[in-house]
C-alpha cells in the first residue's frame, strides 16, 4: 500500500499523475490520499501530517511526502526505512518528525539509480518521476539498496519545542485545521487548566463540553492539545495566529 | 465496498487516517469518497447528500457518514442496516433522509463492542476510531449483533417539507451546488412552470434550453428541482439563498 | 483502469456516485481522480491537463472526460480509441488535444445503445448516467461498436497556436496551476531566454536556480515552459493575466 502527501493540490492533475505511474509499474497496488492541501512549500506542516496518521496505515506502507520546495537543486531525493514504515520523499526534513519519534536511526538511501526513474525527469516533478516510480517498486519489494548509496540521516527541520517548567508546559500554535481549530505543539495529556492571552482555559473531554463562545483546550486528533469554541470557527472568531503562546498546568 | 461521507474537509488528512484504519482491518476493500466538504456541522447536507447518492453504490455498500459536532458526547455511534445497504456513523439524524425512504424501520446497533474500536479512542475523532473500525468489520462480514444492543431508530432531523395545495407545490432552496445551482427540495416531476419571487420560471428539460441570464427551473442531479441559469453561476448571479421559497405548478 | 476528470469539484457527492455506477458494472477496476476542480465549463482547461497527464497511465486506461455546459442539448456523448487509449465523455473538444497530438483518426462511436446506460437518464448528469457505464463496460472489455454508431472525430476547439517566426517561438499564458506558476502554450524546448511584458526572462532548469523577486522561465511539469517566481506565487505577485504573451528566443 502507498500513502500520498504532497502540497499540489488536486487541480492540476499532479497527483493523478503520480498515481498513473505508480499502478503503471505496481498494478494491484492500494494508493491512498492523506492530503495534497498542505500550504505550498510548508514542511513543517507536511511533517506534522505524516507524524500525526503514519500510525493509524498497515505496517508496511509506503508514504510519499512531496512537499518540495526544492525540487531539481541539490537536495536529495530519498527513501527511508523507519520501523516497518517506508517513506518517500526530499531530503528535506519532512520526514524529520517520524524519524525522531521512533528508536534509533532510520535506514536511508538516495534516489539515484535511473533504473528506477521515469526515463525523463523532468526538474520541477520528482514528485511523478522519481518518488512514484520509487514507491511502486518500493512497494512491490524492491530492497532499498537497490535504488542508491546509503547515507546517514540529518535532522533539518527546526520544530518549535515545548518548554517544561515545574509543572507547566509552554508551547504554541502551529497549525490550524479544517474547523479553525488550533493544534499546538503540547502533546495530550493530563493537565488541569490552561492558559492563553492572559486568560484561562478550561480543559474538557470533547468538544460539546466546551464553554460556549470561549477557547477551550482539548487533547485533539493530532494527539496534541487544542484551542476551540464549541461548533464554531475559534480561529476567525478569536483572530488567532501561528507561534502564538498556550500553557498548560499538569493535574 | 465502503463508501464515505463526511465535513473533515481534505486538507488535515483526517480521512487518510480513516482509510488507513480501514484498510488495515480489510486490506481488499475498495474506498470511495462521497464528498468531504459537507459545511462543518450541517447534518441536513450531510443527509441530503446520503439521500441522493446512496443509491448508485452496490448493493451490501457500507457507507460512513461523518457529520458530528456532538462526537465524544451522549450521541449514540450506531450502524444500520437500511434495505441492501449498511450505515454507520453518529445517531444525530444525518441518514433520516435515507430511512424515511425505505420502507419498514432499520435494524440498528449502538457501537459499543470495544473488540471492534481502535485500542485507545480520542473523544474527538469517532470517523477513525470507532466508525472507521466498525464499516471495515461490517465490509468483512461481521454481523450487526457483534457490535453492541438494538435500539429502535429515531429520526431527529427536522427536513424542511414540500407543502402541497390542489395542483401546486410549494418548497424552498436547500442546498447550493459547485456549480451555483439552487437545489430545492421539491422532487423532480411533472411541471408546467415555476415561480420565485413572483417571477414565473420555465422548466427544462437540459440547461442549454434554459433562457440565459434568467433563472430557470430543471429536474437535477439530485432528484430534485433546481433553480439555475444557463452558463451562469445563479447562486452568485441572483444573490440567493437558502430558505427561499420555491412554488411549481403540476403540468 | 479508469480515469476521471471533470468540473464537478468535490462538494457534492457527483464524482462518488460516478464511482458507484461503475463499480457497481465492474467491481474490481480501478479507479483513479485526476482533477475534479476544472473550472466550471471550460473545456479547454479539461482538454490541457488530459493533454498533460495521459501519458503517464497505463495502456488501456480508460479516460472520461466531463466538462460538459452541453449536457442534455444536441452535443454527442463519444466513446474514442486514440492510440492504446480509451475516452469517454461529450464530443465538445475535451479530447481534441490528445487526438492532435497522436496519429491517425481515432475510432469514435455515439454512445447511443441504452444497453449500457442507467435505465433512467437525466439530462443534467450524463456523468453519472451514461458515461460511468460505458466506461466501466468498456474496462470489461466491451468493443465500441457495441455502443453504437460509428462517427469521424472533428475537431472542435480552438488552441492558441504557438507562433514560429526565425528563431523565436511566441505563445501565451493558457492556465495558472495551484502555486501560480503561468503555464504557456510553448512547448519545452532549448531556449536561451525569454521577454515577457518587454522585460528579459532568464530560463533555467530547476525552480531555485530562479533569480528571486522576478519572473523566470522553466520548462514545466506540463511539458511546457512556465513562468515562475522562487517561492513565490507568481500569479499574484505579479498580476498575470491568461492570454498574455510570452516570447522565447531558442539558443
Amino acid at each position: 500500500m502507498i500513502a500520498l502527501l504532497t502540497d499540489f493540490g488536486t487541480r492540476d492533475g499532479f497527483v493523478g499523475a503520480m498515481k498513473g505511474v505508480i499502478l503503471s509499474i505496481n498494478p494491484g497496488v492500494q494508493i491512498v490520499d492523506i492530503s495534497h492541501e498542505v500550504e505550498p512549500f510548508n514542511i513543517l506542516e507536511g511533517a506534522l501530517l505524516l507524524k500525526a496518521h503514519y500510525r493509524y496505515f498497515p505496517k508496511g506502507t509506503v508514504f510519499v511526502a512531496v512537499v518540495d520546495p526544492g525540487v531539481g537543486s541539490e537536495r536529495k531525493p530519498v527513501a527511508l526505512k523507519v520501523g516497518e514504515y517506508f517513506f518517500v520523499g526530499p531530503d528535506n526534513g519532512v520526514f524529520d518528525l517520524v524519524v525522531r519519534e521512533l528508536e534509533g536511526p532510520p535506514s536511508a538511501v538516495v534516489l539515484e539509480n535511473e533504473k528506477y526513474q521515469l526515463p525523463r525527469v523532468n526538474n520541477t516533478f520528482h514528485g511523478r518521476d522519481i518518488f512514484a516510480p520509487a514507491a511502486a517498486y518500493i512497494s512491490k519489494g524492491t530492497p532499498l539498496e537497490e535504488f542508491g548509496r546509503r547515507i546517514d540521516y540529518e535532522l533539518k527541520l527546526s520544530f518549535p519545542e515545548v518548554k517544561r517548567e515545574e509543572n507547566t508546559l509552554r508551547g504554541e500554535i502551529i497549525h490550524f485545521d479544517r474547523f479553525g481549530n488550533a493544534v499546538t505543539n503540547i502533546p495530550c495529556g493530563s493537565y488541569s487548566h490552561g492558559e492563553f492571552r492572559g486568560e484561562n482555559l478550561k480543559v474538557v473531554p470533547f468538544f460539546q463540553a466546551g464553554e460556549s463562545e470561549k477557547l477551550n483546550l482539548i487533547c485533539g486528533s493530532f494527539g496534541l492539545m487544542e484551542l476551540f469554541t464549541p461548533m464554531g470557527n475559534a480561529r476567525e472568531k478569536f483572530g488567532l495566529r501561528l507561534g502564538e503562546e498556550v500553557k498548560v498546568w499538569l493535574s
